[in-house]
């Protein structure tokens, strides 16, 4: 009715999930009430989790950041890491561990003993003593631990982490406050493994840091936002542009279109072949996907040589 | 001894108070035992609170960072406020808010109606009354809030705000593990005030992004290691080199040196001139000091402009 009376014709819902369903259901109603309308979807949502597109808008630039924010906190842990040992740096994600996975991109020349070294993501659920075990591993041989957690990582019984641990604090109502996963995990590494744990948690800070942008998903974006007025006006409605990948290496892509209705029923969480089978890491193949999506390689890290001195005497 | 089974005869130490103290107390042993050694101090700590020079390497970088953390979580909030209504970021800092203060940068234009909103520095102590005021005014106003909140602030009994309100559980050997600070005040404010709020905690990560070093701080910090160099060759020894301001605008530096005994014993913390008589905020003062210290403005902000279309009929 709103559009109507101002006389839209042109209806285009940049985002996710629900706003492909939005689309989908002003579409049909416009068709249903005759009345004239073209509608189209542009994806885009930081948690990469929307079907029928090879990747969304938005991802390219959080992966970008997080794959520097968990080199920069690994260098830093390997440095102090006699005073602060285990390092959890908790991600976005309620069902999808996209962006936690990300963090594999942080390894110094694809280095494994290079942070972070255990990354754990919704799809899997965490067996408290395996990750203890694993993180125990991982500080005998290094001396220290950089953990890539999703805020949305469950344990075995499904329970989201954070609610399992997280009856912190209640307040003055009874209503119980939830700590974040990461919080959580801290307390337990220190309680049962007795090594010192303190947590990153970057939240918004890490879809929105301007200098951390993309250039390879900045350019999809407006690609795929150009892509939809270009099909409206052509007469398209009901369909979402996506985007199709070509080829990995050179990176090359093109766009495509799906059915609304078919993006708002389904969410895309990340496929067993981007998971090991330990549950504590990613694979090559989502290092492939992943790779090209952040743009150029991240900064140089320089490491100084370490020159042994003769005794005098 | 180790230095002289080694034939070492120039010890250089990069870094704050602490490396201050060690350098002198080596510098006056050589003395006392006649071994001719030269130690200089070469300052280093994103903390910023060393005295006798105008500021430390280091941290016109994490302030860089900061600035452009807080200013794209503060736009995230605006535009998502109606979720989540208010945002605490809390920055690293023991007893010196300078860390914190530099959040200050991240406003729009200078608008102090774009984030952050209040800032809170050890220097001052939080009356949580107050505090919860200031909060609700800036909500009512707004719709939401922004809040930069120092990790080691401080309540009205001169107790960390982590430490009064983070019994908040109890490991198997009956000690207390202590929640952050941001953690807390999002408690008290969802709590009291019936407000959704969450916390930002870069942690480690506000020092070590190394897209977000500041030029300046670059410069500075490789002036101040090749002129400590320089001046130990040239025969000068316990003292650190130090940063010399000469003018805001156009910003001008030399250096200087100080006696490492006398840095050892100092901890500058934010002078009365640079926060504001409320506690709640920095001054023009403070702003005009720590602009040239992050090197080229941040990345331009776009806003859309809004266009009314007229009804139809």
């Amino acid at each position: 009715t709103v559009l109507k009376a101002h006389d839209i014709r042109y209806f285009m819902y940049i985002g996710g999930n629900d706003s492909a369903d939005t689309t989908a259901r002003i579409s049909r109603l416009a068709q249903e009430t005759g009345y004239e309308l073209r509608a189209m979807g542009i994806p885009k949502t930081i948690d990469n989790d929307l079907a029928f597109t090879d990747h969304c808008p938005g991802y390219g630039s959080v992966a970008r950041f997080v794959a520097e924010a968990v080199r920069g906190a690994g260098l830093d842990t390997e440095a102090i890491g006699v005073v602060d040992t285990v390092k959890v740096i908790e991600m976005m994600g309620r069902n999808a561990g996209w962006i936690t996975a990300a963090a594999a991109l942080a390894r110094i020349d694809g280095d494994p003993d290079t942070a972070p070294h255990l990354i754990y993501v919704p799809e899997r659920r965490i067996v408290m003593d395996k990750l203890l075990d694993d993180v125990q591993k991982v500080y005998d041989r290094l001396g220290y631990c950089v953990i890539a957690l999703c805020e949305g990582a469950r344990g075995e019984d499904g329970d989201l982490l954070s609610a399992t641990g997280g009856a912190l604090y209640t307040d003055s109502f009874g209503h119980k406050q939830l700590g974040g996963a990461a919080d959580y995990l801290c307390r337990v590494i220190a309680d049962r493994l007795k090594l010192k744990a303190r947590f990153d948690k970057p939240g918004t800070i890490q879809r929105m840091m301007q200098s951390q942008q993309s250039p390879v998903d900045v350019e999809e974006a407006y690609t795929v936002g150009a892509t939809a007025v270009q099909k409206a006006v052509a007469g398209t409605s009901g369909y979402m542009v996506t985007l199709v990948r070509q080829s990995n290496d050179p990176y090359r892509w093109t766009t495509g279109l799906a059915r609304l209705e078919d993006v708002a029923n389904a969410e895309r969480l990340m496929p067993d072949e981007f998971l090991n089978a330990e549950g504590n890491n990613v694979t090559q193949a989502f290092l492939d996907y992943a790779r090209p999506l952040i743009g150029p390689p991240l900064p140089p890290v320089a490491r100084l040589k370490k020159y042994m001195v003769a005794k005098k005497a």
